[in-house]
C-alpha cells in the first residue's frame, strides 16, 4: 500500500475466520459482500469487488454502492464450480471528487474558471484510460474547459452526466488500497442445496419375510422412491459386518446364531470398508443398482463410517492405527459407563497417521471410482477437524462433484467447525426443535447469520437413531407438521422410511430409540402400502421441484403471527418470480385460527393490492389485499401451501384495471 | 500445528481487525480474553492465556477456565507501559482425560486395574515435567498404580485432587495449537483513562481589558483552575497567527485593524508550528508556565493542529507539500460553498510526503522536548490514517507518556478508525446526545462494544466550535446536568472556560457558534467570580479524584427506571471496594420521581439486605433494602451521586445482628 493511500477498508462481510475458511455457494448463486470503505476528510471514494474463478486468470469487476454510514455492497453471480476468490479495492476518487465540488461551486453560483482548468488534468488521464471511441469527445472537453470563451458550454459538459459515467467506468484508482485475506467462495453443484434424501436399510428389501435383502431386492423399491420424489438415496454402510462382539437385537451386548448386527460394526474375514457385505450381492450388484437409481433421477449415498469391528482385516493389517491397552487387548469405543466393544476407534494420535489418511482418502475414492458421489458420513466429530479438511478437499479436487453430509448431532460449535473445514451438508438440531421460539430461533440462526454463508443444514424429522420424544406417541397430525414443515424450511431434508411414513413410532421405553431397531436386526416391510402421508411426501417433493423458491434455505422470512400455535414463512426466488407462503399449526389437537401478517415489501405490493394466495396441496385459492390477514387451520392437514399469485388486471398508475 | 493436533481456537476477543491493531488499558487495568476452545469428540481440552510485556522475554501463562458453549475465559493484568503480546494455547490434555474416564468408570463400579497401569504413562510424563519436590510422591504413584494388590489405595490416588491439580500444574501439551493473530494490547500511563481538562485562550487572560493576554498573565490562573480539580490545561494554537486573509470578528472575511485573528490560521513572518506567538510571551515563559502548572498537578496540552496561513513560512520554504492551482495560486481549504482563505490544507499526497512527515514529527518532538506530554490533535480525520498510525507510534516510541487525543466530530467509522490507529482519547457525540435513551444507547456503545477496547471517549458539555442548542438557552439546571453527567459518565471530560462555568449562552443566531467568539477576538473576563456551576466542579473533580469507580468508563452499568426523564447509572472498581450509583432528572423544568433498580447483584447484597446510599453531594444518607427504590429530583440540583456503604452491622449466616 502507497503511503499517500487514504481509503480504509474493514468489517468485510462475508470473511470466515480472517479467511481461513470458504464461504459455500451452488452455481447460479450470488455473492453479496459489504464492508466499510472510507478515507479521511470528505473526498469522493469509490470501491470495486474484484472477483474471479480459480482456473481464470483475469479479475472481473464490479462496482461497490454505499448503503449508509460507510457501508458498500456489491454483488457476484457464480457460474463454475469450485473455488472463487474475491477481494475489494477502494481509492480516493480524484476525478468524481473534482465533479463534485465544482458542481457544489457553480450551485453556490461561484465562478470556477479555474477549477475548469485544474479538471483539465482528470481528463488528460480519462484519455489515457478509456477506449478509443471516447478519445474525441475527451479531447473536446479538454480544448474546451481550457477556453474561458465558450465558459457556459463548459460547465455545462463538467456537470454531464457522460462525464461522471466516463470518470466511473476508467477510474484512475491513484493509490487505491486492496483488501485480499483469501477470501473464498466454494461453488458446489446445485444438489448441494437442494436434495430430498430418503434412507432404508436394504437388509430390510426382501419381499419375502425373514430373508436377508439384496441390492437385487432393492432395485425394485427404485421406482417406488423416485416416484415419491426423493432424489439422494441414502444406504447404511453395506460393508462386512463384524462377527467379533456383534451386537444382538435392541443393541444387547450377547448375538445369538442368526443376529445380523450393526452394519456400523464395520469389518470381518469378508473384507472391510472397501468391501460388500455378501449378503447384499456383489459390487457389481451395487454398481447396477447405482447405474439403475441413476437412470431414475435418484443418487446412491454411501456411508463414511470410520471405526471397525475387533475383526476388521486393519487391526491385524495395522495394528498401529488403533490403541492397544497395557493388558495387550484393543481398545474399544466407550464413554463411560457405556462400553460399544464390536467397535473400534480409529487412533487419529498414531505416529503413521500419514498411512492412515492416505488409506482412509483411498477408500472414499475408491467408492467415488464405483460412482458414488455423495457420502454421508458417520460422526465425523469424533475425528480430527484437520484430516476433514484434509479428505474432502483431496476428494474434490479431482471430483468436485462430490457431497459430504456431517452427520454431527453434538454441540454447536463442533457442527459448525465440520461446517467450516467442508462439510457440503450438516444434520441439526431441527429433530428437537418443537416450539414456536424454537424454531423460529434456530431458522433465524441457520439464515440470517454468517454460520449461514457455510452451514447448510439439511432436516430429518427422524433417523434410525432418532425415534423423537414428539413422534412416539404416534399422532398422525405431528408426522404431518414435523414432515411438512422439514421438507418447506430446509430445501435439504431427509427421512429415514418407511419407518417415517408408515408412521412407526414404538420405542425403547424412556429413550430416543426404534423398539426392534433396523440397527440390530432385518424388518419385513409391506412396501406398497400407502397413506395420508405418502401421498403428502409425493405431492410435497413434486411441489419442490416445481417451485424454486423452496429450493434454498437462506431465502426465509419469518412472519408475525398473533397466535402462538401458528407458525408462517415466506420464500422467494431472488427474481421473486417465485413466491410461496407457508403456514403450519403447532397444536396437534386443535383447530387454530389467527391473523398472519404478509410480507407486503418483499412481495411488492402495497397494502390494499390484491394478491392471489393458491393453495398448492387443495388447489383452494383466496383473495388478500391487507397486509394482516386471517386463517383457520385444521389438524388433521395442519398446514397451507400458498403460492402468490397476481390477479389478472392490469396494472396502470396507483389503480387498477381490468383487462380490456 | 501438527497434523495430529485436534484442537481448535476461535472467535477471540478482543481482537481487532485480526491483529491489525492493539486493544488498550492503562497501568493496572486487567485485560479478560474470551475464545471458542474445542476439540473433535469428547476429550477433555485444556487453554492457556500466554502474555509478556515487550521488553521481557519470557511469557507468563494463565489457564483459561471454561464458562458454556466452548467458550473459556482467563485474564491478565498490565503492570508497564507499551505494548504487552498475548495468545493462546489449545491442547487436548491426555492426563486430565484418564483421570475423567477412570471417575467415570469407578463411579459405575466397573473394575479399573487396566485403567490403571493406562495412567502409568501419565505419571511417567508428570515426573518429566513437574519439579523435583514432587518426584517421590509420583514414583509412589507409578509402584502404586502397578500393583494389583493394593487397588483400593489406587483408585482413591487415581481420584485425589492432589494428582489432577498435579496434572493441571504440568501438562504436557501434547499436539498443543497456538493462536497468535499479533494480539497486542498498548498500555498508557493512567491519565489516558483518567484526566479531567480545562480549556481557555491564553490571549483572553490579561487582567486588564481590551489588552492582549500573555502567559505571564496565564500564571496566574494556573492555582483556580487547580483547585476547581482540573489536571489537565489546554491552550488553541500558541503559535504565530497569519496575517494574510486573516479572519475578523465573527468570523467574517475581511480583518481591521486590531484584529486578532484565529489561533488556528497558524504560520506568519514571526514563525511556524515550532514558534510562540509573539504576543503571547517567549519560549522561556511557556516553559515556565508548563513548570508552574506541572507543580499546581496541571498539564499543559498543546494543540496540534496540521494546517498554515498563507504566510507561513513552510509555503514558500516548502511549496511541494501545498496544492496550486493552475492559475499558480495555492490552494486554501474549501468546503463548497464555504471558502476558509486563511488557511491552507497540507497536501499529503505529496510526492514529498516523506520529509512532509518527518518535519510533521519534528514539530510534535520538539515541543515535546520542551516538555509537552499532551496534545490535543485538531481535525485529525482531514488527514490520513496511516499518517497519524506512524506519527503517533514514532513518538511514544521514545516517550511513551505522550498522550493524543483526537478532535474529529466526524462520522462513526472515521472516529473509530483514529482511535484504532493510535489516538488515546477521542472526542464524541456526548455533546448532541441530549434524551435518556440516546445518551443510554450512547453509553452502551461506549462501555460494551469491541470499539471500547479501543475508542476512549472524553466528555466535552461545549468547546469553542459548539455552543450547543441545548445550553443556548442559558437555563442553569441544563448546564448543572450536562456537567454532571460529562463528569460523571466518562472518566475523562473537559470543558471550555470560563464560558461553561459562566453559562455563557449567546449564539450567532441559527448556529452553534458562540457569539463574539474568542476564535476570533480577544475577551475580558472576571477570572474571580464564583457561583453555583464553579462550586459543583469543584466538588465533582474532587469526588472524582476519590472515588476510583469514576476513574473508568467501561464499568458502568445502565439502570431501569419507571420514568423516562430519571436515568440512573452505576459504576463500581473492579474489587467493589468503590461503588457508585448517579441519577439525573433530565427534565429541566419539572421534579420528576420514579424507582430506579438498584444491580443489586453487582453491588452484592440480597433483595432485603439494607444499604446505605450517601449522597456524596448533599452528604445525606438513606438506607435502601429492596432492588427497586423510590426517588424525587429537584431541577434546581438536578442528581444524586450515592456512594453505596454498607450499615455497620456485621453479617451472620443469613441474617444480621449488631456489633457486641
Amino acid at each position: 500500500m502507497s503511503r499517500q493511500s487514504r481509503v480504509i477498508i474493514e468489517n468485510v462481510y462475508p470473511e470466515i475466520d480472517n479467511g481461513r475458511y470458504y464461504i459455500k455457494r451452488v452455481l447460479g448463486e450470488s455473492v453479496t459482500v459489504e464492508a466499510d470503505i472510507f478515507g479521511d476528510g470528505h473526498d469522493v471514494v469509490a470501491g470495486a469487488l474484484l472477483y474471479k474463478h480459480q482456473d481464470s486468470k483475469k479479475w472481473k469487476e464490479t462496482r461497490f454502492s454505499p448503503t449508509e454510514n460507510d457501508r458498500w455492497i456489491a454483488t457476484f453471480r457464480v457460474e463454475k464450480q469450485e473455488i472463487y476468490h474475491y477481494k475489494i479495492q477502494g481509492w480516493v476518487d480524484y476525478a468524481l471528487n473534482w465533479q463534485h465540488n465544482i458542481e457544489r461551486k457553480i450551485q453556490a453560483e461561484q465562478y470556477v474558471n479555474v477549477e475548469l482548468l485544474d479538471g483539465v488534468q482528470y481528463l488528460e488521464k480519462l484519455l489515457k484510460n478509456a477506449g478509443s471511441k471516447h478519445h474525441q469527445h475527451i479531447k473536446y472537453l479538454i480544448g474546451l474547459f481550457k477556453d474561458e470563451q465558450r465558459y457556459e458550454e463548459a460547465i455545462q459538459e463538467a456537470l454531464s452526466d457522460r462525464l461522471h459515467d466516463l470518470f466511473v467506468e476508467y477510474p484512475t484508482k491513484d493509490f487505491a488500497v486492496t483488501y485480499d485475506n483469501n477470501l473464498r467462495v466454494y461453488v458446489d453443484r446445485k444438489k448441494a442445496l437442494f436434495s430430498t434424501w430418503y434412507e432404508f436399510f436394504p437388509r430390510s428389501a426382501s419381499e419375502e419375510a425373514g430373508k436377508h435383502g439384496t441390492f437385487k431386492d432393492c432395485e425394485r423399491l427404485i421406482p417406488r422412491i423416485a416416484a415419491m420424489g426423493f432424489d439422494v438415496l441414502y444406504f447404511p454402510p453395506i460393508h462386512p459386518i463384524g462377527e467379533v462382539n456383534r451386537k444382538g437385537k435392541n443393541n444387547t451386548t450377547e448375538a445369538f446364531e442368526g443376529d445380523v448386527g450393526s452394519p456400523w460394526g464395520i469389518g470381518s474375514k469378508h473384507g472391510g470398508h472397501k468391501d460388500i457385505h455378501p449378503e447384499l450381492g456383489t459390487i457389481d450388484d451395487f454398481k447396477n443398482l447405482i447405474k439403475i437409481a441413476n437412470d431414475y433421477g435418484v443418487e446412491i449415498a454411501m456411508d463414511y463410517a470410520l471405526q471397525c469391528a475387533p475383526d476388521h482385516p486393519y487391526v491385524k493389517e495395522h495394528p498401529q492405527w488403533f490403541r492397544w491397552r497395557p493388558d495387550g487387548s484393543v481398545q474399544y469405543a466407550e464413554n463411560p459407563p457405556k462400553k460399544y466393544q464390536d467397535i473400534l476407534p480409529i487412533y487419529f494420535e498414531t505416529e503413521d497417521w500419514e498411512n492412515l489418511w492416505n488409506e482412509l482418502l483411498d477408500i472414499a475414492l475408491y467408492w467415488v471410482k464405483q460412482g458414488i458421489r455423495i457420502f454421508r458420513v458417520d460422526n465425523p466429530h469424533t475425528k480430527p477437524f484437520q484430516f476433514w479438511e484434509w479428505l474432502i478437499a483431496n476428494v474434490k479436487k479431482d471430483y468436485p462433484d462430490v457431497l459430504f453430509l456431517s452427520e454431527a448431532f453434538t454441540r454447536p460449535r463442533v457442527m459448525h467447525e465440520l461446517a467450516k473445514v467442508g462439510f457440503t451438508q450438516s444434520y441439526t438440531y431441527y429433530t428437537w426443535r418443537n416450539f414456536r421460539h424454537e424454531i423460529l430461533e434456530y431458522m433465524e440462526e441457520l439464515s440470517n447469520s454468517k454460520g449461514a454463508e457455510y452451514f447448510r443444514p439439511n432436516f430429518w424429522p427422524n433417523t434410525p437413531d432418532i425415534n423423537p420424544y414428539s413422534l412416539q406417541g404416534g399422532k398422525e397430525s405431528i408426522f404431518l407438521m414435523r414432515y411438512f414443515m422439514a421438507a418447506t424450511l430446509s430445501s435439504n431434508y431427509g427421512m429415514y422410511g418407511p419407518v417415517f411414513e408408515y408412521m412407526i413410532h414404538a420405542a425403547v421405553p424412556g429413550k430416543e430409540e426404534y423398539l426392534d431397531s433396523e440397527k440390530y436386526q432385518i424388518q419385513h416391510w409391506d412396501w406398497n402400502q400407502t397413506n395420508k402421508m405418502t401421498h403428502l411426501i409425493t405431492m410435497i417433493n413434486h411441489i419442490r421441484r416445481d417451485n424454486e423458491a423452496l429450493q434454498f434455505t437462506r431465502n426465509i422470512t419469518l412472519c408475525d403471527t398473533d397466535n402462538e400455535s401458528l407458525f408462517a414463512y415466506y420464500k422467494e426466488t431472488e427474481d421473486k418470480s417465485n413466491q410461496l407462503l407457508m403456514i403450519v399449526n403447532l397444536d396437534p389437537y386443535n383447530r387454530q385460527s389467527g391473523w398472519i401478517k404478509t410480507p407486503l415489501n418483499l412481495i411488492g405490493v402495497n397494502e390494499g393490492e390484491p394478491i392471489i394466495m393458491h393453495d398448492l396441496i387443495t388447489q383452494s385459492s383466496y383473495t388478500w389485499n391487507s397486509e394482516w390477514n386471517f386463517v383457520e387451520i385444521d389438524p388433521n392437514s395442519p398446514f397451507h401451501l400458498f403460492q402468490i399469485r397476481r390477479p389478472k388486471v392490469y396494472r396502470s398508475g396507483n389503480g387498477y384495471q381490468h383487462p380490456s
